[in-house]
C-alpha cells in the first residue's frame, strides 16, 4: 500500500515568530514549548484549571475547560496551528478549533486513539497485527468472551485509559465481577494477553509533505502499567527494528498523520510484532531523544506541525531513560550530582505516588550499548 | 594562590519550583530560562522595553528600566536568587536587588567586567597576562601612548563595549582624530595589538561551594569584532587548553565568583596566553555545549546560582557552532533541512545587519574533529 501523494509542501511552513497552540499543559506540552522556543516559535497553551507546568514556559496561556468552546475558538484564532499533548483532548474542542487554524494531527487520529475498539479495528484494517479482542457492552458478555480466549485476558474501558488506568486483569471467571466493577459501567473491550518476550516502541514523525522519519526503536520496561525505562538500542534484532518502523509508517500514512506518533509493540517469541497501542503525540518512550539526537522528538513534532522539514533522526549516543515517579523525584540533588546524567524535572507543584515528576537520561558512546 | 575556604554548602540549594530572577531579556536569558525549566525551576525576567525574546519562555516578567529601583526591589523580592545575562546591567540595579535576594555573580564581577581598565588591572593583579594598555582621558594623551606601543594599537571606550562597538583601530598617529571622535568623549583605554596566532576561550563554572568545572576550551573566529564560529576541539595543544583552564579558574577564585564565566584568550606564537576579556555570564562561545554535553553552559549557570551541584562538563561529541548574523537567519528553512544540524533561532522580532539572530551547531563523533 503506497501513500497518497500529499498536496502540501514545505513552502507552507510557518515562519519563525509564528505561534503554536497546544491543547494540554502537562510535561509533554512543556517540553514541546521548550523545543518550539529553540526554533524561534512561540507557544500558546490551552489548559484546564489545575497544575499545568507547560504554562511556565509559554508566551501565552488560556486557562479554560475544554468544554468552553468559545474559549477554544478564541485560542485557535490567536495561533497559527493547533496541536495537542494529550490524546484525550475532547474531539469537540478540536472541532471548535478547526475552522480557525489547521489542527495537526487531525480528528481521525484522535478518534482512533481515544477508543480501544476503534483503534484495534483500524489497526487490523491497516494490516497491522494486534492481540485478539472482543467488545464488551455488558457484564454478561464477559464470560463467553473470556472462555473463547482460553480463560484469561485484560478487561479495559474503551475510552480514557492511560498509564494502566481503567484496566483489570482476568485470570479466570471468578475475577469477572470485580473487573467489571472497575469499568464503572463504561463500554469495555476484552483483550487477550500477549505472550510477549519484549516491549518496544517506535517514535515516528510524518511531515506536512508526507515525509516519514523514525527514531531508533527502543526497548521498554513497564511496571503496574506505567513506563519505567526505555533503552536505545534495545535487545531486538535490526530486522525487528525495521519491521516496527515499517508498521508505524503504515499507521501514520493510513491516518494521513502530521506530527509525532508513538507506537507501542509487543514482540512475540516467534518474532512477530503486535501493536499494543498508538499515541497521537510525543511519547514518554521518546524522551531520550532530547540528549541522544540532534533533533528531539519534541522538536520533530513542532517541525512537523509547523510544516518545517523534519530533522535527521539518527542517534549520536546510546541512552537509557528512567522515569522519576512520585517520591523518586525527591532524589533530585543526588541525580543532579551524578556525572553524565541529564536530569529533567517537570515543575509539578505536588508529588503524588506514581506521578510522573521527571526523568533522567544516561548516555553512553554510540555502539557501547544503553547504559 | 589558593582559594579561600567557602562557607557555603549545597545544603543551601534552592529546591525545584524556586524562581530564578534574570536581569536581561535577550537570547542568553532565553536559553537560561529554557535550561532552568528543564530542572523544574521557574524564571522571572527583568527587561527594559524593547525586543526581549526571553520573556516568551519565562513564568513571570517585569518590564521596567534598570533605573527604576523600586521595580528592581519588587522583582528581587519575588525571586529566590538574582542573576544576569548582560554584563552591563547597571550596578545600581544589582545593589537595589541585593537586600532582597542573593545576587550571583556579585557586584565585584560586574565592576571588573564593566570597565576595561579595571578589568585589565584586576587581571594583572591576579597574575594573569593581558596585552599592554594605557588609560586615556583626553585626546592629547593618545599620541605619546601610541608611540610607546610602536605606533599601532586599539583605542576603546572603557565602558559599554561589546561585539566590537566603541573601538577604533590605530595604525598610526594620523588615525587619532577619527578614532578619538569614535570615543564620543568617554574615558578610553589604548591597548596594544596582540600578535596572536589563535583566539580561544574557556567557559568555566564555579559553584556556590567553590567547585570549579570547565568545559573544553574552544577555538574561536571573529570578524569585525563579532564571533562567527567556535570549534571544539580547537587547534591548540592539550597543554595550552590546561593552562587556559587554570587561568580561568584563578580569575573565578579571585572574584569569589558564582556562576558561569567566559574568558577569552589570545594565544601567541610562543604559546603564551593573554586574556582578552572576561564576561561574567554565559557566553556565545559556549553555545555548542547545548548539544555536545549532557549539561550545557546554561544549565551549569542555573545550577551554580541555585546552589545545585555542578554537572559533568565533558563533551560527548565534537562540535562547531556558527552564529547566524542578520540576514543569515533568513536561511532557516535550508538550515532546518540539513541533516544533523541543530538550529537555534532566538525569536527576535526584527532582523538587523550583524544582529545575532540564532546559531547552528554541527556535531561529529568525539575524536573525529570539529565538523
Amino acid at each position: 500500500m503506497s501513500a497518497p501523494i500529499p498536496d502540501r509542501s514545505v513552502a507552507r511552513a510557518l515562519p519563525p515568530g509564528s505561534v503554536i497552540g497546544i491543547f494540554g499543559g502537562g510535561q509533554l506540552g512543556r517540553m514541546l514549548a521548550l523545543s518550539a522556543a529553540r526554533l524561534g516559535l512561540k507557544t500558546h497553551i490551552f489548559a484546564p484549571a489545575g497544575d499545568a507546568p507547560a504554562t511556565d514556559v509559554a508566551a501565552a496561556v488560556t486557562r479554560a475547560p475544554y468544554e468552553d468552546l468559545e474559549a477554544v475558538a478564541a485560542f485557535a484564532r490567536a495561533v497559527d496551528v493547533v496541536t495537542l499533548e494529550f490524546e484525550n483532548t475532547p474531539r469537540a474542542a478540536l472541532a471548535a478549533a478547526a475552522p480557525h487554524a489547521p489542527t495537526r494531527p487531525g480528528a481521525r487520529a484522535l478518534e482512533v486513539a481515544q477508543d480501544r475498539l476503534t483503534e484495534k479495528t483500524f489497526l487490523r484494517e491497516a494490516g497491522v497485527g494486534t492481540v485478539d479482542f472482543v467488545p464488551i457492552a455488558a457484564e454478561g458478555e464477559v464470560r463467553s468472551a473470556l472462555a473463547a480466549m482460553g480463560g484469561a485476558g485484560l478487561l479495559k474501558t474503551r475510552r480514557f485509559g492511560y498509564d494502566g488506568k481503567g484496566q483489570a486483569r482476568l485470570k479466570g471467571a471468578a475475577d469477572i465481577p470485580e473487573a467489571w466493577a472497575e469499568m464503572a459501567g463504561a463500554p469495555a473491550i476484552l483483550e487477550a494477553f500477549a505472550p510477549f518476550v519484549r516491549e518496544l516502541s517506535v517514535i515516528l514523525a510524518r511531515g506536512l509533505d508526507g515525509a516519514l522519519r523514525a527514531f531508533d526503536p527502543v526497548e521498554n520496561r513497564h511496571a503496574e502499567g506505567v513506563l519505567r525505562e526505555s533503552r536505545a538500542p534495545g535487545g531486538f534484532s535490526d530486522e525487528t527494528a525495521g519491521e516496527a518502523i515499517r508498521l508505524a509508517g503504515r499507521i501514520a500514512e493510513a491516518l494521513d498523520y502530521v506530527g509525532v506518533l508513538g507506537v507501542e509493540f509487543f514482540e512475540l517469541a516467534d518474532g512477530r510484532l503486535l501493536v499494543n497501542e498508538i499515541a497521537p503525540r510525543v511519547h514518554n518512550t521518546g524522551h531520550w531523544t532530547l540528549e541522544a539526537c540532534a533533533v528531539s522528538q519534541f522538536e520533530q513534532h513542532i517541525r512537523a506541525v509547523a510544516g518545517w522539514p523534519l530533522g535527521a533522526s539518527d542517534r549520536h549516543s546510546d541512552a537509557t531513560m528512567t522515569n522519576l515517579l512520585g517520591d523518586a523525584a525527591a532524589d533530585w540533588a543526588q541525580l543532579a550530582a551524578e556525572p553524565g546524567a541529564a536530569l529533567h524535572l517537570y515543575g509539578k507543584a505536588e508529588i503524588r505516588p506514581g506521578r510522573k515528576m521527571g526523568h533522567v537520561t544516561r548516555l553512553a558512546p554510540r555502539g557501547t550499548g544503553a547504559p
